[in-house]
């Protein structure tokens, strides 16, 4: 890990916390990982590797064998979310986010990232909310849904992403000692807030 | 109010938050108000006007005329405590936290003034953390305590914080939603942390 600067970014949905993480990651010259990009990489290096490998090595695992053609496919898909436990599936995801966070200067955005790499001397963990009325508009503009649905949608999503936190890690979402800096990202707005995270970057790391 | 910027700042026991306030209203040119400093103008405007004046209306509250004569003494705080309701010192603190705001540009620290200025348009609400060892040494250094004193302490006071908070606010005492930055003092230090709200304030409200 050594040198590599690494940024953590909790959110509320339709904060903009991904954006300005996004935007970070460009401005800075970092990776950049959303929860997507993290769960891909698993299943190309965790999957294979924890459980191919396995199958591998030990021919009665035979079931296993039978499934190394279909690496990074739908039924890969189905085998992660359908036949392997949250701990597991967490584990793997710890792993990978290590591996990356090796590799190069990172930003990771949601995934407990921030927990996974607690032992890593230059990180940098941010929380993102906004008010509610601008979270609304946020998610509206990208996905056309009645606003009661927008509003069920916020608190059921936040709502998730703190019982996943609360659980997997020592620490309360969204809790300000949870965190280095938490913003408001519509008190400067998204740019802004972007340049005010690179500064304190280059305040902490000496890195501009 | 109209063109006053007020910073309100809510803070760990032993995080930095007041030096960081003090020092913030110096580089600014801001007034200061603490708990303290309210507390002795609440007792010196709203006791003053609020209950000696209906003494001086109303001949039969006798037993207030009689204690004109200590007014700001010992006997007068002793009347704050234990014959006003803590509503009614809150909404004493309130009304004078909201006539201090409208004098000048402020920095106000703690007394739930985010939520009582919640109206004013140049509000820049702030959290202050820090991780559990730096305030243990901070307040190490001011009280001569043992370590698991001190200990206790942070923990009964933050929770004395946060009850009060949470009960006359409708936010979350530490929550970062409830504020516009949440910041760990540690992570760039107090000077640099002073340095950084400077020149949010000024991307913000223009002011340098």
């Amino acid at each position: 890990m050594g040198e590599n600067i690494i940024i953590n970014i909790g959110r509320q949905f339709g904060s903009g916390g991904r954006i300005i993480g996004e935007k970070l990651a460009e401005k800075l010259g970092f990776s950049f990982y959303d929860k997507e990009l993290i769960s891909i990489a698993s299943k190309e290096s965790g999957l294979g590797r924890e459980f191919f490998e396995k199958a591998d090595e030990k021919t009665s695992y035979g079931i296993f064998g039978g499934l190394l053609g279909f690496r990074s496919s739908v039924i890969a898909d189905e085998f992660m979310n359908n036949y392997l436990s949250n701990e597991t599936l967490f584990k793997i995801q710890s792993d990978v986010i290590r591996e990356l966070a090796a590799k190069s200067s990172s930003v990771f955005v949601g995934r407990c990232a921030d927990y996974i790499l607690r032992e890593n001397r230059q990180c940098f963990n941010i929380f993102v909310v906004a008010p509610v009325e601008d979270r609304i508009e946020r998610v509206s503009q990208r996905q056309k849904m009645s606003r009661q649905s927008v509003e069920d949608l916020l608190e059921k999503t936040d709502k998730k992403r703190s019982a996943y936190y609360n659980y997997y890690t020592n620490k309360i979402w969204g809790a300000a000692e949870s965190y280095h800096l938490c913003l408001d990202s519509s008190f400067l707005g998204i740019d802004k807030s972007v340049d005010l995270i690179c500064r304190i970057v280059a305040e902490r790391f000496g890195k501009s």
